[in-house]
């Protein structure tokens, strides 16, 4: 049994080395992959292809089918953060402690690379290997992986997000606004995992319930790391989101209220995963790596 | 035998009918939808859903059954004239006479928006009635479209029309812009029809190369329209190519070189449908139309 910190590792090495690949292959404008490129090589905890790879160890099923789908979940992940990026949107210079992919390539660029990442992730899809992926698993995983970023999923959120912007919601708006912007592409991603090991009808029920705990406890931990985190670990200044009078968590119940809703949620997904048969302890894992991690 | 003039207007009405229910339906944040339907209510000829018709039943297909896919490409034609009208981008205020989207709904929702019309027109195709369209069909066309508006498609084009601004351009550069930022979509429109017609590899073969010819005609008459043109009718002020210094066909080769240009093409194109046993008069039809437009 591998190490939760082996894995991560293994994880992220086998989206690192085939993100480049992915991109240099493409006949494209170099302007274009080398602003792709930038934002996909600037590195991040690779959060979604983890979830892929431990979803598919759960059941036994060969980490190297997920690659490509785990690399189009990491080029929708960096997608919307380029766009989110953008001055008419948070208006970031700084992301992960590199200059933002606008700030490079300026804004027209980064639109457009963001929009091509966005739009080849599901060309990746298409182009999974006959052998190992069929065409019903294909349309599952962009049926599946569309929902979760489109209109009634992230970018649905990220609108919520800015329409509540120095309001103060009640916790069902925030629920509301976390299930969406975070939370769906974490689903999807565990979903992703399912479809590629062909899991069972039932399985896939309390995977997806499953997924929706964790979607919450990383972003209740997002918020709490706002208020306590190290900014030097983080790479992004801590209390922004108190300065911002944003509605999260530790806002809405206090910190040890926040905390306290942080081990509800961990027993609900562990309840969930425990449900299935499988291996549980890599999902379980990081899960735990999520709830507990500095940064 | 239904006339052309007719056909279109039959193929506008299929798909400005079913646009609005496709949005409605979403469960996504009322201003995003209203931001979305906005643009995809901003009229426009409709070219690319024609093409889907038109192409399916040269096949005697139902045109039925391309109703959403020509959504689809309605939905990733729209969201790429909403980038592109961004302050970043060419920053224009009108589009077919009315305010551009940013300029109605903020920059913000105005990318959200578009990417929101992207992702959604992914998820509509993985949709489809499995009895009318197998999930072969469904990865053959998401392969082909996404393929044709990402960045070795639609979005590169894009970026290489923007590093030729200013610059003049031998007529291999422009015929590469030309190809991608146009003509790929709809290259993937005759495609798409293809593909639901169920049409053989020969065919498809003879159709692509169609296609290529199909997109220039588009353009050349796109680039003669600028110079002699009826701004009234066009909905933007001609001769702002040249005022651009902008490589165009009429710039590169004259108005009569353009013109003449445009009927080889169209000799090209009707050889190449002529070669197909189908019935041949809609699309001859739609592409003479496409050549001779004033608008």
């Amino acid at each position: 049994m591998t190490s939760l910190r082996s894995f991560l590792q293994q994880s992220k090495q086998l989206v690192e080395k085939r993100l480049p690949e992915h991109i240099q292959s493409l006949q494209a404008p170099e302007q274009l992959k080398k602003a792709m490129l930038y934002s996909l090589n600037a590195g991040g905890k690779r959060v979604r292809p983890a979830i892929v790879f431990a979803t598919l160890q759960s059941f036994g099923a060969p980490l190297e089918r997920g690659v490509d789908v785990a690399c189009a979940l990491e080029m929708i992940h960096t997608y919307s953060l380029v766009h989110d990026d953008l001055p008419a949107m948070d208006d970031d210079d700084l992301r992960r402690g590199k200059p933002t992919n606008h700030k490079v390539f300026g804004e027209a660029l980064a639109i457009l690379a963001g929009d091509a990442l966005l739009t080849y992730s599901f060309q990746l899809i298409t182009s999974l290997e006959k052998d190992s992926v069929s065409d019903k698993q294909k349309v599952e995983l962009i049926h599946e992986i569309s929902r979760a970023a489109g209109p009634a999923g992230m970018v649905g959120g990220q609108v919520a997000d800015m329409a509540g912007e120095d309001q103060s919601l009640t916790l069902d708006e925030l629920l509301y606004i976390h299930h969406h912007k975070t939370g769906d592409l974490l689903t999807a991603s565990v979903m992703a995992g399912a479809i590629l090991a062909e899991a069972s009808e039932a399985d896939c029920k309390l995977l997806r319930q499953f997924s929706k705990e964790l979607g919450l406890i990383f972003q209740i931990k997002d918020d709490i790391l706002d208020v306590e985190g190290d900014s030097s670990v983080i790479g992004k200044p801590v209390g922004s989101d108190v300065d911002n009078k944003k509605s999260t968590y530790p806002n809405l119940l206090g910190l040890d209220g926040a905390k306290e809703k942080l081990s509800e949620h961990m027993s609900l997904a562990k309840e969930y995963i425990y449900g299935i048969n499988i291996n549980h302890s890599m999902l379980i894992g990081l899960t735990e790596y999520i709830a507990n991690r500095d940064h």
